[in-house]
């Protein structure tokens, strides 16, 4: 990200931040948490962005052409102003590593800096966040649905502009897509990148025939048709067998045909048996046009004879959810070095925050599948080598005990930044993408199935859950 | 845009740009279309996104870098590698200027260049204009639902990624939003800002009435303070009528309050009667939270007493149709310098294209009222000087014809590039948005209203209706 995103903020952060300066404010340490809410679509997100959040808190700089548009605005005292010159992110940042399978409440980052520094960021991480955890969470959606069979990214040119393309390709790797048709995002992210011809292509020669004979001659060792662009039964596949045979001929074995258009459960049945009575079982089908874990699903059921799932405008956009609305919420600040919690409470019980400076433990059966997790206030102790019993009336009555040589528990969350300095090299993508895999592995597909999956129990620590309780009757008994 | 797009494209743009040069077709002039097709949700758009396309096309050039990563994909030939590193646009933009109210199936862009070109820009050009286009439309629906109330644009951190929320801010304003939050957006295209304070600057005082008093000193002018963070109509409206109230005695005028989150209706209702009692009847009532046309006219219809909204997740998104489905279709080629028309057959006959060269005219009654459209071959002579009959059976059977001097008709397409040059400076985003005004205001409300709007015909010339009709039958009987 080599843009100057300083000024991608909301206004009310600069206003807030020059009213904290003027109160005096400044150097008052908070901490802020990023966490999703529950919603009837996502039952587990897998986290994404973190790369690009820290890449934008290192690049934070106000130019003198940003200081003197803030000056126009005549919001802005002067002092302020000048201390936007000098301003950098020196906070400390808490995240929980890209390809986390995360859920409602969980905080998968977290910010502690000044008041000035914390409240700049808020517009900016929650945006690149959002974004990408929607897409890898629905990427993994629709992997999912497609049980092994290669999920190849192809939403670009339906993406909400260059960015939502660029890194939506970056987060639907994370997710489990296998490949991107997007050549910058294969370039900058080293990503596989995938494609072949569009129907345009056979248009604009003489016959189909003519179009297929041409491909193959320029790409003899990467043959996979678009079989679509006339009549699939009758031209398309037809035309495309008559190609490979003569592939074969010189030496090379064909790829395969994509369909994108018609009845793909149909289409494709017919088009395999075409296939294999040709003497080609072993060319790959691939499917493409409005795909998503639904219509996937609907396929495999009906026997839909597809390799390849080419996935496009509703991976790269969330279709059904095009937000994820992470929020960004004050859980403490500091006053004489002490941690002061504190709580926003609503009348609506799930949006009531979760106080205090916090973390979030996963606890594993022996086997490695995940069981349930915990957010904890930093610096209470869980030992493996005693019982745990997690039972607050949180989301359910579910209560759960765990015995000594049954469980481990791991930490998810880990420190990133250190007074704005990175505190280990950042992952690279295909190791993210390997981390992910595992994450999403530890869980049972009960928990990932698309209709209706199991509760998995998110609770809090008896230290949290105490702190919580005696904030909200103090609140409710003092006001 | 100072970044290089110029991979952000498909990887089969290119393989087909590599067959094309191989194929010795690169030389070879097309015109390809982009248009959008129908859509229950959308009955009209605006147009937006051509100032990016523009700069994006300026600015297509491989570095070095670019090539030796095509160069390792081993797909590439060598002497076509070579070419791209002279590559530049040299092609012909004819465009619908922003800001236009289109409809499905008209040509909104059209670029005419060697294959080479136009296959490259494809995947580019489509993300630009349909993420735009698709904010400026919902944004416009949003507007036309507050009926004249301003609609602030506050969705930066739900939209999907930095370019999402950027351009997005700028595509709202096209639509009629009246500023944004987005700094960057305003700083960058000179948009008004607008913000005052979080729930969290409320929780970092002592009390309510602290924060809000600090609030007022700092900005004493702009005392629009959000009353939702404890209790609405208990604690927050009293708060503010406090502060207000003390801000007249230093000869401020307050300019209202936020709302956040309840119910909006009964909230803003008791919030108008409170600060009308109060002796604050000029008090602005601003709300948000989860707004979008629906619910603004839900509100309306309530009576709900909302002066501003600020509208967020739903407008940056397009949260109902985050994808517009804009494509990018072959017309036609030229050999020997002659047009040869091209059309895409499918069994589904909305998806048929329009074959040749085209522009659209548009049909005004003598008040400057919108009346039909017609997709027209270039060079087809429209005299208002005679009668002009529209019937073809397109969408519907509806028979219009007009009397000379009881209409009047314009061109919608203009000359935007030629030879790869800008032909007029573009407008600045003032201009297209008072440009976007009048458009939509030449539009009788039943075409826009948003539950089943009347039909507005779109018919195609009596030139396009012929080429296609005989070049369907040609494909029909020749097959």
């Amino acid at each position: 990200m080599d843009r100057n995103l300083t000024l991608l903020t909301d206004l009310y952060q600069l206003t807030m931040m020059n009213g904290y300066f003027l109160e005096g404010k400044k150097d008052q340490r908070v901490i802020f948490d990023v966490f999703f809410r529950q919603n009837e679509l996502i039952t587990y997100s897998v986290t994404a962005g973190l790369e690009q959040v820290i890449d934008y808190l290192k690049n934070l700089k106000f130019t003198q052409s940003d200081i003197e548009y803030l000056k126009g605005l005549n919001l802005f005292d002067k002092d302020f102003l000048k201390h936007l010159e000098s301003f950098r992110f020196t906070g400390d940042v808490f995240a929980m590593p890209e390809g986390t399978v995360v859920f409602p409440g969980e905080p998968i980052l977290s910010i502690r800096s000044n008041i000035i520094e914390a409240q700049l960021v808020e517009t900016a991480i929650l945006n690149i966040l959002n974004h990408q955890t929607l897409i890898a969470t629905k990427a993994a959606k629709v992997c999912y649905a497609a049980k092994g069979g290669s999920v190849l990214e192809f939403g670009l040119r339906r993406a909400q502009g260059p960015d939502a393309g660029f890194y939506g390709a970056r987060a639907s790797i994370i997710g489990g897509c296998s490949s991107t048709s997007n050549v910058l995002a294969g370039k900058s992210f080293g990503v596989k990148v995938s494609g072949t011809h569009a129907h345009s292509w056979v248009m604009n020669f003489p016959t189909e025939l003519e179009a297929f004979r041409a491909y193959a001659r320029i790409y003899p060792s990467a043959v996979l048709l678009l079989v679509d662009t006339y009549d699939t039964l009758n031209s398309g596949i037809p035309n495309a067998i008559t190609v490979f045979k003569e592939c074969r001929e010189r030496g090379f074995e064909p790829v395969g045909i994509r369909l994108d258009s018609g009845d793909l459960a149909y289409l494709t049945k017919k088009a395999r048996k075409m296939l294999d009575e040709a003497g080609f079982p072993n060319a790959k089908i691939c499917a493409s046009g409005d795909l998503d874990e639904y219509l996937i699903t609907s396929l495999k059921n009906q026997g839909a004879k597809i390799d390849i799932w080419g996935v496009g405008t509703k991976l790269i956009t969330s279709e059904d959810m095009p937000a994820l609305g992470g929020v960004y919420k004050l859980s403490a600040v500091y006053e004489n070095g002490k941690i002061i919690p504190k709580i926003k409470l609503s009348d609506n019980r799930v949006k009531i925050t979760n106080p205090g400076f916090k973390t979030v433990y996963r606890i594993y059966d022996i086997d490695g599948m995940a069981q349930a997790d915990l957010i904890a206030l930093r610096g209470e102790v869980f030992d493996e080598s005693k019982p745990l019993t997690i039972f607050h009336p949180v989301d359910t009555w579910k209560k759960m005990t765990f015995e000594p040589g049954s469980y481990k528990i791991r930490e998810l969350v880990t420190t990133v930044m250190e007074d704005g300095e990175l505190v280990n090299a950042l992952p690279t993508l295909a190791e993210i993408s390997e981390y992910a895999k595992r994450e999403k592995e530890s869980f049972w597909d009960e928990y990932k199935r698309l209709d209706r999956p199991q509760y998995y129990k998110v609770d809090l620590s008896d230290g949290l859950y105490e702190l919580k309780k005696n904030m909200i009757n103090k609140i409710r008994n003092g006001k």
